[in-house]
């Protein structure tokens, strides 16, 4: 019984351990892109996380649909989108010409310019993650990826 | 030449993905300890963050220590000290009675709650990790704690 019960406890402080590294891990490396975004490109990491959505939808997103991919709430996507579509960066219009359904999408000029900062962006992840060796990093994508559970699809 | 181009190409490419799923599952396990937080204690991510990194130092921490424990900045961290404090949770001081070093410490309300809070966030930061076994947990803890470089001791 004794080993049992402490086994449970060190079970408990790996997962633990784990999410406070995981959370670091991940904090800092978003303090690094909002610098380097800052510095290059006079953007925020937002604006970014918004234009790499809507890049990867062709036909556009429904508000709803881009707050959920993003995991944040409809109103910090709503000053983020006005402020894209005022810079000529987003376009509003309707899916399939159903007026019901409002979308946004990447303008020309904001697939461009998404195209330019992605490069960017995709060199900074190589040399911020330079340790970790590929096959590792295949290993623990596939890890986190696996865990993908009810709670997180229902998030 | 081809296949090292190409051994390149995926190079980028392992860690990019590791990346993406990193903000994922980061942005997941937040949401849901967020409404988690706020259903059982009626508070908040940034409290509970606050709160855990003075658990974390009896003699209590400066502003700028805090803000630089938490990585956010302290603007951010300074509304959030002050409900704190009008909630009598966090109490202000002086480290060595040194009026120039002004810090901010739990007060023991504020330690009796967070280890009520405490508790509940470890069981469910192991049930929301569940499906990673704890060998695996350590492993990649290991691999993240040992890729803190430069950059993000710098910031």
């Amino acid at each position: 019984m004794v080993s049992a019960l402490a086994s449970v406890a060190t079970d408990d402080h790996a997962r633990l351990r784990l999410w406070l590294r995981l959370l670091r891990t991940t904090r800092a490396i978003e303090r690094q892109l909002r610098e380097r975004l800052a510095d290059a490109f006079d953007t925020t990491l937002p604006r970014f996380d918004v234009m790499a959505a809507l890049d990867r939808a062709p036909e556009g997103m429904m508000m709803g649909e881009l707050s959920r991919f993003l995991l944040v709430s409809n109103g910090n996507v709503t000053g983020i989108v006005e402020r894209l579509v005022s810079d000529g960066l987003i376009a509003r219009g309707h899916r399939d010409g159903d007026r019901r359904a409002a979308i946004v999408r990447l303008t020309p000029a904001g697939r461009t310019q998404f195209a330019t900062m992605a490069a960017a962006h995709a060199r900074w992840i190589d040399e911020l993650l330079a340790p970790i060796d590929p096959a590792t990093a295949q290993d623990i994508t596939a890890t986190l990826t696996a865990f993908r559970s009810q709670w997180e699809k229902e998030a």
